[in-house]
């Protein structure tokens, strides 16, 4: 057996006790988590420092640096996070649908947990603590596999986790971190069938087409979006300017920023020169198709490429369309299934676009930003899903449990 | 781009056009296919003989001869069959958990199809008008690739189906039997990606082995079963001679037949030769463990391969076991995730047996037989799922969706 593989089998083993661990319990360990992140802070940052020290040397970009470091507010920022976890309702054990058959068998269908999760990810480690503290609260066991920048703190989280666990419950393996950093690390976790229920890979195109290519085990694909805006002939023009502003520029490097704006060629000449006021102001450059050019001297020229691009950075595509059907087309073809907003004041355009838009969330008249487990209500979130199968935009607690079905019978056969 | 690619193209444009199909179209739809099989039953007949005509010339079984043959009746079956699947209410189109946000977004969930169904199965023509009748009413296309045996049948059966759609609908390439039954085709449909939503791989162990080696695509694993039936210490031993009985010789070849009887030790030689006057008229051979042979002396001494094995015929694993805690350590480690039952008349045996037996359905005194659609109460089934990702257990229509979040804005940015 391999070292992931005897992971696997003790995040297995641990998973089977977990499962069946009462919510009193798992919120126990919980808070005992939190308070040992805030009592074992001086090793954490030690830790960390020492990443950060490592990452400098091999020349890390400044914003990445700061992704990477902690300090006393971001570890009490983490810790409150497992509390606030530890206080959501436990999706696990509700009983639904339950019916008796017209032969006496009651059959209902309970929520259970998913099992042993994997989770890829890059660069932050208070992914660590946010990831292992939802799959625990929802009865799974997890192996996390972190980015090589941010091995010794993780490593020492995992362990601060570990510990805690060890103290307060009987299933320390319930959290484990893949002790390599090698990329092959990450294909062999992708391929841990028989003891990965699912993976969450969490990171941008180059992590998703590894795991498309690589995966051998479930997986639930979360983190890259190329989302679209699109202006309506009948639209609001300002709400509109102020939606891609908001859409665009409030936070660019994550996954619900907006890539594309497309707009209804009646309303191009009048909203663009708008659109781009506001956008200046953070020097965000626009890619437009000619029509855009010519209303927009300043516009470079975009390229087929742009349409299927995530910038991640103030960056803007832009095309005119001639309306609807062909702004729906355009989402179509170019899509990764994320969030779309339409700006309209016409009551049958924006059901048409709630109706026809196949992705994860469709916006009238609100910034595609709003995408996020906190802003819908879910109480925290382990990602943002853009496939169809098991879970579709933002994961919470109730994505990362399976059911069952129970049979209560007496003597019945068939 | 290869025939299958073409064919993956033209079913996710219909697909877009069938997500947006009214019930009623589709009722229509499914109506007038149901209708085209009886009228074209000639046609059915004719492709069918040739199959079966080649079938005998390649020296094929008669149990799989019997499961290749249409007739009158069956094709009438088949027709009622889509007939029932038009009567089930549409799946599509609920909204669920709408909620206003402190900000008055108002934020909903919305069933929507999963878009395009890859279906691989095996001999029996029936699935293919099954499958596609499931597929449509649920809104998704689907791409269908049967049995070398079957191909006449099922390009028959396809063909009406496509110009029945052709007629009445807008999306006759909702439909589509892959047209090569060589290895190679199955591969390729595995790796469809861009185009299949998901995989569901109806048949064996190789099947399922062959999937998770080479599938690309998100997969629902079906339709294999090692199933256990436990006789605890307090059964009501009749009961559970019946229970086994039932769970092991009314159908074997189906994937919900129990494989393996666990017996507690102290009721073991008063179980044993009672249940095995019942298994007797069947001529069910027994592969025992040691104890199991010295209670019945014609039992065949088992090996460890017989836990895991899914016999699919009148062939009988049993083990003797200490009591409840090692029928859970054995389901544990050699399930298949299916079904398993316990029968016992300790209410806290019984709660313990639920809660801990992680399979698809867990069963208090009654046969794992029940484990079905149309026992449960879902209407009709593609398929039983044996993973716990998106669907576990007996998939009905519910299963073959997804969802999506419409959110209701008024300007809104974050």
């Amino acid at each position: 057996m391999t070292a992931l593989e005897l992971q696997g089998q003790a995040a297995k083993a641990a998973a089977r006790k977990l499962a069946i661990a009462g919510s009193a319990d798992k919120n126990r360990a919980l808070l005992a988590i939190a308070d040992a992140l805030e009592d074992r802070q001086e090793e954490i940052l030690a830790a960390n420092a020492q990443d950060c020290e490592n990452a400098k040397k091999n020349g890390i970009s400044p914003s990445l640096l700061d992704r990477l470091t902690l300090n006393p507010a971001r570890i009490r920022a983490m810790a409150d996070g497992v509390r606030e976890v530890a206080a959501l309702a436990d999706p696990v054990g509700t009983v639904t649908e339950m019916v008796t058959r017209p032969n006496g068998l009651m059959i209902g269908k309970k929520t259970v947990p998913l099992g042993v999760i994997g989770i890829i990810y890059e660069a932050r480690p208070n992914v660590t603590v946010d990831a292992a503290a939802l799959c625990l609260k929802a009865g799974n066991a997890v192996i996390l596999r972190g980015g090589k920048e941010a091995f010794q703190s993780n490593n020492t989280l995992t362990n601060i986790m570990r510990e805690t666990l060890q103290q307060c419950t009987v299933y320390a393996d319930a959290v484990q971190l893949v002790q390599s950093t090698e990329r092959e690390s990450a294909t062999e976790l992708m391929q841990l069938t028989g003891y990965l229920d699912v993976l969450i890979p969490r990171g941008g195109k180059g992590l998703i087409e590894s795991v498309s290519r690589n995966a051998k085990v479930p997986v639930i694909v979360t983190g890259w979006g190329n989302c679209h805006v699109y202006i309506d002939d009948t639209a609001d023009l300002q709400m509109g300017a102020n939606i891609i502003e908001n859409a665009k520029c409030s936070r660019p490097s994550v996954c619900n920023a907006a890539e594309t704006l497309l707009v209804a060629r009646s309303v191009a000449k009048n909203f663009l020169p708008l659109a781009k006021a506001q956008l200046d102001t953070y020097s965000c450059e626009i890619r437009g198709c000619s029509e855009t050019c010519s209303i927009l001297p300043d516009a470079i020229p975009a390229t087929d490429e742009d349409w299927d691009t995530e910038y991640g950075n103030y960056t803007l595509a832009v095309k005119v369309v001639s309306g609807l059907d062909e702004a729906l087309e355009h989402i179509a073809a170019h899509s990764s299934g994320h969030s779309e907003c339409i700006v309209t004041e016409s009551y049958a355009n924006a059901q048409r676009f709630l109706n026809e838009v196949d992705s994860a969330a469709v916006y009238v008249n609100a910034s595609t930003r709003f995408t996020d487990g906190g802003e819908f209500g879910l109480g925290a979130e382990i990602g943002i899903s853009t496939q169809k199968l098991h879970a579709r935009g933002p994961m919470g607690l109730e994505e990362l449990t399976s059911y069952k079905y129970l049979i209560y019978g007496a003597g019945q056969i068939r």
